[in-house]
């Protein structure tokens, strides 16, 4: 690392101001200013020298000064309770994406699980008088609403929630991403269906086992909750519980799980009992994680929360509050479903051999 | 979706003002002031009546204002050249350890690969007058340098580089990483090594393989270039790639793979041809992306690239530029080796019987 004396005394040169473009274009301050803001009676010419004073200067309006005049920064506060996970990542683009096009810039508050840190954020957001702020998460399930004290601040929660009616959530539609799944699975000719999912705490566990059981329901499919294996959002728990599930009852041939995580670690847990996907046994994971659902040999079926969306409607829902309306309540954004090869239709007579070799055994 | 009038009006209330603060303690513009500072001659009571009424109407201090002031925004950009992947994730936490601590709020603008946003982004930091930009990126390839025009900003370029002396560019050292894992190896006893890769066009591979044969020399340790096999960043390659190589020459003991992906991908191949890790062959991965690192069967010993401490770096480093330093050049962050199953020492006995049944096979 070289130290360079020359460059350190640039680096500590003011930057440009209105009076430098007018000196150096040799008008009045406020004909500079007429000529940059595009308003006033001028002179082609005049206007003309004043603009490439300021290209050649390197001269740009100072938002922060335009902030204090106009009462608003043009700034929102982008506060993520947990550590920034694959969760976050297509939130965030799609929240940037909306503001982005408002000529909003966001600010990247990461509190790393710490109520302290939260804290500091928070105080640092409204001393920069941000718009407004959005709240996330790396899971749906409840939080604490944040505390902004007396003041009154557009806030908007994506992929979280509070318990409080006077504000808005936005969530993805686990109900209806569980509907998807289960009726594709029912359109594939399946009738024994299992369940194998996350921690029951989760409220997106419990809607989508609600969900899937109104669907079977429907279609008059008979199904037993010993059939509903819960545990942690992990491949291993995947794999464990597809074999549990299987020693119980070989007769089942579909497993709509609860992640993709988990439906790899089935996946690979039936290909080791000599289980075939789909021929057997068809799959549908939930999440859409690409880079999981693609290496999972076959490619996983799942539900896609379209999280990116998900961030837009929560940019856009935030502009509109900053703009004076102030929506409440939870907002469901629907799930879609994407189809790949675990969940293709039943092969009658592979599946009959299969299960007979396994019976056998 | 309920609009509520009353909240909208709440809404639009602006903040309160040093004035509003001074009105309501019932003193002088000037006295509010120095209470609020903790400057000047006050009797103690005043000063208590004023933090009263400032607290009381929720006052803060505008950030903007003192900014102008300072000539400091305390506001930094972070630009991120790529899609946020996995690899962003642990580094923008790091960046912000660094700048958070030092008061210091980051803006968040992804360009979606986009030259026209990234101009767009620039445009809008340098309009709010941002003390200094890190530039970052999913791979660490080199890239343009981003365009200032006339102004001298710092910048540094983090987990990805550009051919420019002048600028300073922050990367992992792959090398150093190569090396762990090779040693490690040859310590469990390996002599016969292969090595799986991404493309030959990223650095990181170019130097990553260029340091194994280099150890490899060093122990003497014969290497034909037969057993480098160069393809996609994806766990399909690996599985491919395991079984093009074992086609080849069975008597492979090590593999040294380019990413976790790829190592994953190996060990789903040589366990599918009877192969077993690590008593056959011992395997290590890079990266050190836990979620897929430790849902190998056997997790998987891997290079840790310290992605945080190198975003912590990077930040720390621009806070010494905007101290007036310029570091310039790259610099090389040490990885570290996270041992776990997949590179335990040699079996000799099951190792030999093994190759035999296959070399029958």
């Amino acid at each position: 690392m070289a130290q360079d004396k020359e460059n350190t005394e640039r680096i500590l040169r003011p930057l440009p101001t209105l009076s430098d473009v007018a000196q150096a274009a040799g008008v009045a301050l406020s004909t500079a200013s007429k000529a940059l803001n595009g308003q006033g009676k001028l002179r082609p010419e005049t206007r003309e020298r004043v603009l490439e004073a300021a290209k050649q200067l390197g001269f740009r309006p100072n938002d922060l000064a335009q902030s204090l005049v106009r009462g608003r920064s043009f700034t929102v506060g982008l506060l993520s309770t947990d550590n920034y996970g694959r969760f976050s990542i297509p939130l965030v683009t799609g929240i940037e994406d909306a503001l982005v096009n408002a000529q909003i810039s966001v600010f990247l508050c990461n509190t790393l699980g710490s109520p302290e840190r939260e804290q500091q954020h928070l105080d640092s957001l409204l001393a920069k008088h941000v718009d407004g702020i959005i709240v996330t998460s790396d899971r749906t399930n409840s939080r604490a609403p944040i505390d902004l004290g007396k003041l009154d601040l557009p806030v908007i929660y994506a992929y979280t929630r509070v318990e409080d009616p006077n504000v808005l959530c936005i969530l993805p539609d686990d109900e209806q991403g569980a509907r998807l799944a289960v009726e594709h699975l029912i359109k594939q000719g399946r009738r024994h269906f299992a369940h194998i999912t996350g921690p029951v705490y989760f409220e997106a566990v419990q809607l989508r086992a609600k969900e899937m059981r109104a669907v079977l329901g429907e279609h008059d499919i008979p199904f037993t909750e010993r059939r509903v294996l819960s545990g942690a959002w992990e491949e291993s728990w995947g794999y464990e519980a597809a074999n549990i599930l299987l020693d119980r009852d070989p007769l089942i041939d579909a497993i709509f799980c609860g992640s993709d995580q988990i439906a790899r670690g089935v996946v690979d847990g039936l290909r080791e009992r000599g289980i075939r996907v789909p021929e057997d046994i068809a799959i549908t994971g939930f999440d859409n994680w690409e880079v999981m659902a693609t290496a999972v040999r076959p490619p996983l079926t799942t539900v896609d929360l379209n999280l990116h969306e998900l961030g837009k409607l929560a940019g856009t829902r935030l502009l509109q509050m900053i703009d004076g309306q102030r929506p409440t309540g939870i907002e469901r954004v629907p799930c879609s479903l994407v189809v790949r090869e675990s969940s293709a239709a039943q092969s009658k007579s592979i599946q009959t051999k299969s299960k007979i070799q396994q019976r056998e055994a």
